[in-house]
């Protein structure tokens, strides 16, 4: 095994850093949050820090990173309290991660890209047509992260739209068949492939697999 | 497609909503994460909510849910502010979903799961020998999301541990071939197979895909 200590990461190249660093916390959903500015212009941005708060209320977070980096997300949620969050699907991977690219403000990436925005009534924010697993959040809060200029971005799951075979009769979604795509480090995408499912585990009971899988 | 409004969560049954709720978030990173005590038992728990918060300096946060469902990880690491993220492979899946069973305090799961705790000098918290991808933080910070009593912990990356075939000449670690397992839902895994790596992306550049992938 080979050990490195943080000490090393001060001399590392800043995308090398930025690569090991991102592949530490493994593999990671990777979506596209759609939004609109106070004039009603979309946005569309790729994150990968998207993280699970709760689910009674259901609570949904994603990292935002320093304002001066990512700004128009984060001023549009603010500004209008309304996201979308849309799973990226290998079918159109290349143009979910050009969302990436510096676009100036009042560009919008689904003009740029060519991914096409659908609204629903009531709902301020776009979300996209091409993602078979996509739902609006309102903003709950925006938690400043001190340590290094961040933002946890908190919402709350409003209004959810996704295939209908996906729904197992558990609630289960299974994701693999819905083809949403796996992310690692800042730029390598992945599908899946189930292992399994495992039963609730309880101490000294044998752990079963669950067969409820499709 | 199937549209589902928030106020139908309220009518689900409990485990039909986690399911559901934790579907929608997309594929997700899981670990083990080891901590002792104060009187230096181990403790080993398996998360599935580890989320990036930035490279420079080397932060990784995860939430802890509230202190009566999931109190042990959480108090070892306020009075140790030391603990171990351990990636997860489908050689000791079973193992690592056991952790996850309500074990009263000072009953270690290593012991339980038959998984192996290993240390490092001046680092308190154990290291799972069987994971090929493994690493010590000191704790950062522990902000409370009061809107549902959980916490986004927050630790600096000081020490990691991985198999010396994964790093990529760019930094860029290769977690299909450390075989590092993806999560959906509450309690399904999956194996990851690479659909590629792309290029910065840069407005108005046609997007290329990386070759750097093994």
């Amino acid at each position: 095994m080979q050990i490195i200590n943080s000490s090393t990461f001060q001399l590392w190249e800043l995308f090398y850093r930025a690569n090991f660093i991102n592949g530490l916390t493994g593999f990671k959903s990777v979506c596209l949050i759609g939004t609109v500015n106070q004039d009603g212009n979309p946005n569309l941005a790729i994150f990968s820090s998207i993280v699970h708060i709760g689910s009674n209320p259901a609570l949904v977070g994603f990292i935002n990173r320093p304002v001066e980096a990512a700004p128009h997300t984060l001023s549009n949620i603010q500004n209008t309290g309304s996201y979308t969050i849309n799973h990226v699907h290998a079918s159109f991977l290349e143009k979910a991660h050009q969302t990436s690219a510096k676009y100036p403000e009042g560009i919008s990436e689904f003009d740029e890209t060519d991914l096409t925005p659908v609204f629903q009534e009531s709902i301020k924010a776009p979300f996209v047509k091409e993602s078979s697993v996509k739902y609006a959040l309102k903003l709950s809060e925006i938690i400043p992260i001190k340590l290094n200029n961040t933002f946890l971005v908190i919402g709350e799951v409003i209004h959810v739209m996704l295939t209908d075979d996906i729904i197992l009769s558990d609630g289960f979604l299974t994701l693999d068949k819905s083809g949403s795509v796996s992310s690692n480090g800042i730029d390598g995408y992945y599908s899946t492939q189930l292992i399994g499912r495992f039963e609730y585990a309880k101490p000294n009971v044998k752990l079963e697999k669950l067969n409820n899988t499709d």
